[in-house]
């Protein structure tokens, strides 16, 4: 169409910049140089501190070869290193690669390998493992190690230089300039799928930079905010909260360990004001001492997800002034993009009403432009009656890019232009989606995915085992664990001690089973093994 | 660069979606449909209702041929009809043309000509100016009457059809498909620039919508907030507010009249939280009567722009309990994109401290990519010692596409990758910006930009002026006004009321030059006239 608006209404530089995040801490760094960014035990670390240690790290990685489109990976825990990574390295325009520290050595180098992992930032606490997970991948990354006072007997320098002696080699006027076009790689994350390897999301500067944007728009942050890291950095780059945090200007603890009393003593200390976390991590501070507790400020904002928190937890945590907001998504849309948003007139409703109003995963952030529950055949939106079931899709600009390395699997998850989730769902009649059934092959243990289908292929490899079905089995603790139903090879014989142990030598141990059930396994006439039954049967085992 | 992240990883319909503002009204709607979206006198309209009307609209539009690139112009007061058309014209992928509604005919026809306008809604309260403005101009558009129970005597219908039977032609379902690009245009504003005849300036979807995510990030609303529309929506398209408010869920309070009366009794009535203003608002607030000020809640939040409010201004707010945030943009910058963001140890200084603090510019939105203060020869950063004056210039998302049909004006206000306002200020060691003297030839009055190049070409045009220069006169209630220095033709006489009257006749009564001063004009020796002489002058006859 041609029109008046069609001539000398270009993009110039004026005009049009590509959307980042790293924007955001230029910004905060120039408003408020001596304000606490980040908070690491009795280290205090100023906007200006920040920033220079991110410019000091981009042009160290960038004299040593570093180009865009590199891969940079990272093992640590929450600490300051890992949030100079999430702007030094994309300054680079190399895109950072957070592995799962909980991951087994094998994991690990298939990650190293598939994302063709160019340098690696490896945490000493985490040594033995990434030791391993070298010595079995073919790459041969430089390997930095953040030596960070660790107080664990097994951290270890495995590599080429420490962190501290890598920022010493930067400048911390450093600018970058590489960031053209908002499309560029940002993040890879590797994701437990329902295929035994784990597949590699993707993220770009422009969703990570909108999605740390609608973060805010549906959980305020602001200059006064104290935000503290429970919610590990490498599970969709913290659910992209090292970007939010820094575009308001808040300040970030770090915490190494994610264990009870840390917790509490944190939000006491540092006065915090909002943290994220899995409903394990509520039930865990539930579960602190009274004394203690009593302590820790009212008010405090927790983003939960990963898992609708059960209602004892929410009633819980409320009665000790949490206000809880309820958040869902996946890995492929940069971690939360869906709120159970809060209707003020709900307030009025007696505590169980409140408690199931908010265990619904809700609505669509802002920033992502469409979710809905569509029938995968038709790809029909299902009708809004609470009842009929179908799948959660996002259309939108806070989906990722795609899977790396993997066309096939990628243009699957966006048959029909909407990536598919594999969660099934319901709509209520006011919108809110309320999950039904999880991805029928995942199972979701203390906010870890788990694939079923790679502890089957391990139960396979027992040379005992005849066939093997992995569901989930509902857990007080660690909302769900593996459970594995078994059975067993004519003329052999195995005890479920016996199969746990062979499992732990194959596989990350948050990934055992921990109930092993000796059964047939009900088959379609198809000889498709039919999880729902066994489903069914966990339950009438167990209880639901 | 050809690395592993260049294949596989397209922009696709699930991953990729323009942005637009548009969307905002689509989540809300979908979110909160029984909330009240927009209060007009007795009038409530849920954002279910909002929807519906904004789909009429656009698809009566559609119907009635309006196309992609086309121009819909609207003159109108702050009433639901313009926050209709907020979305129901850019749905259709039409350009809105918001008029300013005290422009005198000629003015009004220049941008109907000028912005080609097909469609033209018109409140009827402004019928006299309207149809006169149709006489004068070429165009012939369709023109729609928004009969909203004026009850003025001048409102009349000079239209082809009413606005509320315009929408019984739409369908309430209407979806529209049309933003397949989120640099397709959006706005046209057209803004008295340094020549006489106004310039239009264009918007894209992105740009408004990053402006309306970026008002929330400096300046919080929530679903519980209730904002009231003392600001013109002409302006800048209401500094985008008409998306920020809708993408938070917020409700916006129509208001006809801004004068004093009508917006307290609706501060009162309606329970504000939040609204914007030039300083002369503030003004008239605190002049209001006692006994209603005091019934005034505490906590009201109110963005100020236009000129820095007087610290008298300030105090007498914040004493009575409003929490000012002072801005600063232009027409070319969507409105407000620079904030003088408070810093919470600045609340234990002195009461003249404060003032001073919050009477800078300040620092730029988190989503304007950069704004600095340059030397416009050498395009060099001004040191930030509040002292070396420089201009103001902008970089980034949030800067127009540029002027309609204007190329040559378009390309020099982007000379050098920038942005330039026109307007000189310093840069403190803190980084914060301050106005030294706003553009040289644009007189701020009430919140209107008046151009002084235009003023001086209607004086010319009297048979008795031999010349004129006119500059910014500081005024207590207006902020400025226009002060007119002529001197007079061999022969002639002319007295200032003469003067006046003939200005009068021949511009919108809000350029008139209120004072008149007859002199000899101060040249340089190529003869171009020395206005900082003329400034030095008022201030001399006037005070400061």
């Amino acid at each position: 169409m041609s029109n008046i608006y069609n001539q000398g209404l270009d993009k110039v530089a004026a005009n049009s910049q590509p959307l980042t995040p790293i924007n955001f801490l230029n910004r905060t760094a120039d408003v408020y140089p001596e304000k606490v960014a980040i908070i690491h035990g009795e280290q205090k670390i100023t906007y200006r501190q920040y920033r220079n240690n991110v410019r000091r790290l981009a042009s160290a990685l960038v004299q040593r070869g570093v180009k865009p489109g590199d891969t940079v990976s990272i093992i640590a825990a929450n600490i300051p290193a890992f949030l100079d990574a999430h702007y030094g390295v994309p300054l680079t325009g190399a895109v950072l690669n957070s592995i799962n520290i909980r991951l087994d050595a094998l994991a690990i180098a298939f990650i190293l390998d598939h994302g063709e992992c160019d340098i690696l930032l490896t945490d000493t606490a985490f040594a033995p493992v990434v030791k391993k997970a070298l010595a079995l991948c073919s790459r041969k990354p430089l390997v930095i190690d953040i030596d960070d006072d660790v107080e664990c007997e097994e951290a270890e320098c495995i590599g080429d230089i420490e962190y501290q002696a890598l920022l010493a080699e930067g400048d911390e006027n450093y600018q970058g300039n590489f960031i053209v076009d908002e499309w560029q790689s940002l993040a890879l994350n590797y994701t437990s799928g329902t295929t035994g390897n784990p597949k590699g999301v993707v993220y770009s500067h422009r969703g990570a930079y909108l999605n740390a944007v609608g973060n805010n728009m549906i959980w305020p942050i602001n200059n006064q905010s104290v935000y503290l890291w429970t919610l590990p950095m490498f599970h969709c780059n913290g659910w992209c909260f090292p970007w939010t945090i820094v575009a308001m200007g808040g300040t970030q603890v770090c915490l190494r360990q994610v264990e009870v009393n840390a917790i509490v003593n944190s939000l006491i200390d540092h006065q915090v004001s909002h943290f994220c976390g899995a409903p394990i991590v509520l039930n865990m501070i539930l579960n602190a001492e009274t004394e203690l507790l009593d302590k820790v400020p009212r008010g405090i904002s927790i983003m939960t997800a990963g898992a609708p928190p059960p209602a004892t937890v929410i009633k819980g945590m409320e009665s000790r002034g949490f206000d809880i907001t309820q958040s869902y998504g996946l890995t492929e849309v940069y971690g939360p993009c869906v709120v159970s948003e809060w209707k003020a007139e709900w307030d009025q409703r007696n505590d169980d009403e409140r408690a199931a109003l908010k265990a619904r995963q809700g609505v669509r952030y802002p920033t992502q432009e469409n979710v809905d529950v569509l029938d995968p055949d038709t790809m029909k939106v299902v009708p809004a009656d609470a009842e009929t079931i179908g799948e959660i899709m996002f259309r939108g600009n806070t989906t990722m890019k795609g899977y790396l390395k993997n066309d096939t699997t990628t243009m699957e998850s966006f048959k029909g232009g909407w990536f598919h989730s594999g969660d099934l769902a319901v709509k209520h009649p006011d919108g809110f989606i309320e999950i039904r059934d999880r991805s029928k092959d995942i199972i979701i243990s203390g906010g870890e995915n788990i694939s079923s289908v790679e502890i089957e292929s391990v139960l396979y490899q027992h040379s005992a085992i005849l066939e093997a079905a992995v569901v989930a089995k509902k857990d007080e603790k660690w909302g769900e664990t593996p459970c594995a139903f078994v059975s067993v090879k004519a003329g052999k014989n195995v005890t479920e001690s016996e199969i746990i142990t062979f499992c732990r030598e194959h596989m990350a141990n948050f990934k055992v089973p921990k109930t092993i059930v000796f059964s047939e396994l009900p088959k379609t006439s198809t000889g498709k093994i039919q999880k729902f039954i066994l489903r069914a049967k966990v339950k009438e085992l167990f209880g639901d």
